[in-house]
């Protein structure tokens, strides 16, 4: 239209600023500058001018070792300071972070490592034995292997003696004098991030991340979160998993204070949600699991958002007797961590806890960056009836869903068939719009023609006071096709036979749901903690 | 980068969509279909759901009426229901919304008119006098007026006559039975909406805004007030300034009820904040004075965002004792409404009432959706110190910038001068970062050779007990350039004269600043109630 100089240099200048989460950290050195923004033990405090500087500092030394727009730069760190200004500085300097979970084995590392052609990895001291033996591997089959950056305990002093060359503080120290300027990306769908997922099969795909679905994602986040103005943030889900939920990012668009954490345990989550007047964490079921079991009472109120399975009932009202209030989300590596959650709406309040779980345990409603969430038949793409019975595939679009698998467009295509992102998971709508995962599409045991949800299976074998934990698969059967077969680990000192389990099963689901076979053992769980079902699958069809 | 299939068009549509508004609606009709998204007197409440049809509806309407993408369709209306529609409404046919300010003469409006061709304008019953003496005035130049539609008292019933062949809820009823798919934009940066300055010349500019900012500057604005979820907001900013801080818009977001009221006057107010629960509400720096009052206590907490002048500190501590929680932002037209505000910083809270109403008074921060806000010389482009004391021009660029003045690439180009738009205000910056507005670029006196903030002398006199009302501007003076001279409204049956003035001002600020030549009289203002300067500064020289 006339009147609109968008061609102009200055109007651009003026008026159109490519998306970023780089942004954030900008306005936070600007408008919260003297607010904490990194605490860790008692000795680690930083204010975001200090972050900002810092961050600053480390994008500038990452310039000069070499790095440059489009590289990845990889990390291997639990929860730590470094992560947080990480996960600025290499975009800052023009780069793709790519956060790698700890608990890979060297072999996995050595895979990821070579596929991603990641320049540097950024090493905890206390992971330096793991990085070491996976780059070996990885210099079996490249000869230019990352360069590595050691990270010391922060306030370890300066007695510590380093193996390497590049340690992480004299590298902040290094790009303290220079004149950098951030290399911005040209177009806010460039990539800011690069996040393997573990997957249940062995061959890991390398998930795409853009400035622009960040910054989104990121202010969602927060809205999600329901965090008002200058929140302070303990971190228990690993910031190498989807980054954080994108929000070493969001919590700097409120100004907030992040409490990082080196071990998720329950008595350093109490210490520190005590000691720094936490407000908002997150956590998967496991985390609040322990908490439940640690049963400190809080001196405040604080909210924790869960994802990744429906947390059980028992366990929600437990933790919220301590002080917490919890809020359930859902998504996946492909969308950017959290794409829908359980809006949680007033009128539920009156409800009878187990009524109250039972509605918190739906994956629930999208979030405004995600532009559509339906549950559909994979084949005719027709949305199911919002009844809560009918079983189709989770489907979602919009600008929080990943750019890509890299260096694997066919498995983009096939994730993006039909132009919605596949997910992978079985859900139902239920007749107010919410949806609720039933189980991963390849999880689902058919019976006689019958689809069983195993997490319903699960949830109600969970209900028996001698569980721990159960995994239900199916097993192959002549005349069913498959039948559910159950792997429980019980309950420490408790003794409960099988045929007590199909009873009480028998008792509390339609017959045809429940397992024929029960076997009691530990449960496999891979690098992420989840657990590893096609393994019990194997199994199941050797018995 | 290899596996990221941007150009595909499964991807595409799987992974980015133009950033919209309209998706606020769609998501909210799903999510919070049966919360209450508006309500206005005794009778109506729509659902968010039904708002989503009628919007739907009469997006259909309009595109029968031969609306497409890229027209400008007008309104003329206070803030009733159909304000709430038709910003959503006229975008989903692909059209862009231009809100007039119901206190134009009819000479402006058609020059408006006929700046903007709008297509159709939609009228409020009780301006439809104005809006033909408009039309009649346009005839003279164009023989093609815009088509109007008369919007009725929503619960007027049916006995109502209409003069004109269009009427809003027949069109609403019309668009029924059709099959019709939202026109959405092309590109994220096509424009959504068109605001006219009333500025303080003649000539009134027409500011774009496009779909990209409104969604931004939407979700910054629901931050800003702090609002929740399912908040109730009550409109006390009229729609049609700076489509109401992109607030019809952002109060979809998280599922809020707009509480519709046609007159702004104390005792609507407090009936609707006590009949629907109101949480949040906006106002002018004179609905704040009106509220406090009036002064009825209110039942529970309610936060006020004010903007467009600082609020005095003697209404802010009143208006606070009956229940409010007051903010201060500050933005222009050409900002999408807010662009700062005044973010609160806990420490004080301590504070004496009096310094409280002075940091309260700053213009603050930028809001996230700002790439950067600075105060600057307007000639070299450099920051002024950070003193609270060196005056420069207020400057901001980013998202949230207007993409231009229609059919004026030149003042555009002026604007943006230099990379930054213009704000013609002067401010300086604290020490902690904070702005703050002294004056406007054409109102400032120098006198001899100093700078005079007319903002500063004014809220001195407004200190003054009898005073109701103040404007400062410059009076030529052989010898000093200019001195400052004080138009003042006093309160009725007070009696002050001007050497009473003059000596208060003496004994509260340095003596240059204190007028020469006090005038008392009412104050001229314009169509949104701002105080003509220019009038008085004409009446100044001839003095």
């Amino acid at each position: 239209m006339e009147g609109v100089v968008r061609s102009s240099t200055a109007a651009a200048a003026a008026n159109y600023v490519p998306l970023s989460p780089i942004s954030f950290l900008e306005r936070a050195a600007q408008v919260y500058r003297d607010r904490l923004s990194v605490v860790y033990g008692p000795n680690i405090k930083y204010t975001w001018e200090e972050t900002h500087r810092r961050c600053l500092n480390l994008a500038s030394a990452l310039n000069r070792l070499g790095v440059s727009r489009g590289h990845v730069v990889a990390t291997l760190a639990p929860n730590i300071p470094a992560m947080v200004e990480l996960h600025f500085a290499i975009p800052m300097a023009g780069a793709i972070i790519c956060p790698l979970n700890t608990r890979l084995d060297p072999n996995m590392l050595s895979t990821i490592l070579q596929h991603s052609e990641a320049k540097i990895l950024f090493v905890d001291y206390q992971l330096l034995q793991l990085a070491k033996e996976a780059i070996l591997l990885l210099k079996e089959s490249t000869s230019h292997p990352p360069l590595l950056v050691t990270i010391p305990e922060p306030d370890s002093g300066s007695g510590y003696e380093y193996e390497y060359e590049y340690e992480y503080e004299s590298l902040v120290a290094s790009g303290a004098d220079s004149e950098f300027s951030i290399i911005r990306p040209h177009d806010e769908c460039d990539p800011i991030s690069l996040n393997y997922t573990s997957g249940t099969t062995s061959k890991p795909k390398g998930v795409l991340y853009n400035h622009r679905g960040a910054y989104l994602n990121s202010l969602a986040c927060v809205f999600m979160l329901g965090m008002g103005e200058m929140p302070t943030y303990l971190w228990a889900v690993p910031m190498f998993h989807c980054n954080g939920w994108c929000l070493p990012w969001g919590v700097a668009v409120v100004g907030g204070t992040n409490v990082c954490l080196r071990r998720v345990d329950p008595e350093h989550i109490f210490d520190n949600i005590v000691r720094h007047k936490v407000t908002h964490m997150g956590g998967a079921p496991t985390v609040l699991n322990m908490i439940a079991n640690a049963y400190r009472k809080l001196p405040h109120k604080v909210d924790i958002m869960t994802a990744g399975a429906p947390p059980p009932a028992t366990v929600i009202s437990k933790i919220e007797e301590l002080g917490f209030r919890v809020s359930h989300a859902y998504g996946l590596t492909e969308t950017y961590g959290l794409g829908t959650w359980c809006l949680w709406k007033p009128e539920w309040d009156s409800l009878a806890t187990e009524e109250k779980g039972r509605l918190k345990a739906r994956q629930g409603v999208k979030h405004f960056g995600v532009e559509d969430v339906d549950v559909k038949d994979p084949t005719t793409m027709e949305s199911v009836k919002h009844d809560g019975k009918s079983i189709g595939e989770i489907m979602l679009r919009g600008n929080t869903i990943m750019s890509g698998y890299l260096k694997d467009p066919r498995a983009t295509e096939e994730a993006f068939a039909g132009g919605w992102f596949r997910s992978g998971d079985l859900g139902v709508r239920h007749v107010d719009g919410y949806i609720e995962v039933k189980d991963r599409l390849k999880d689902i045991v058919i019976s006689g023609g019958e689809n069983i949800s195993t997490i319903e299976v699960e949830s109600v074998i969970y209900r028996h006071k001698g569980v721990l934990e159960v995994a239900v698969v199916g097993r192959p059967d002549d005349h069913w096709g498959q039948t559910p077969c159950a792997f429980v680990k019980l309950k420490q000192g408790v003794e409960v036979n099988a045929q007590e389990i199909i009873d009480y099963c028998r008792d509390h689901m339609p017959h045809y749901m429940a397992p024929r076979t029960v076997i009691f053992q530990d449960l496999p769980r891979n690098s992420t903690g989840k657990i590893e079902k096609s393994v019990l699958r194997e199994k199941a069809k050797k018995l």
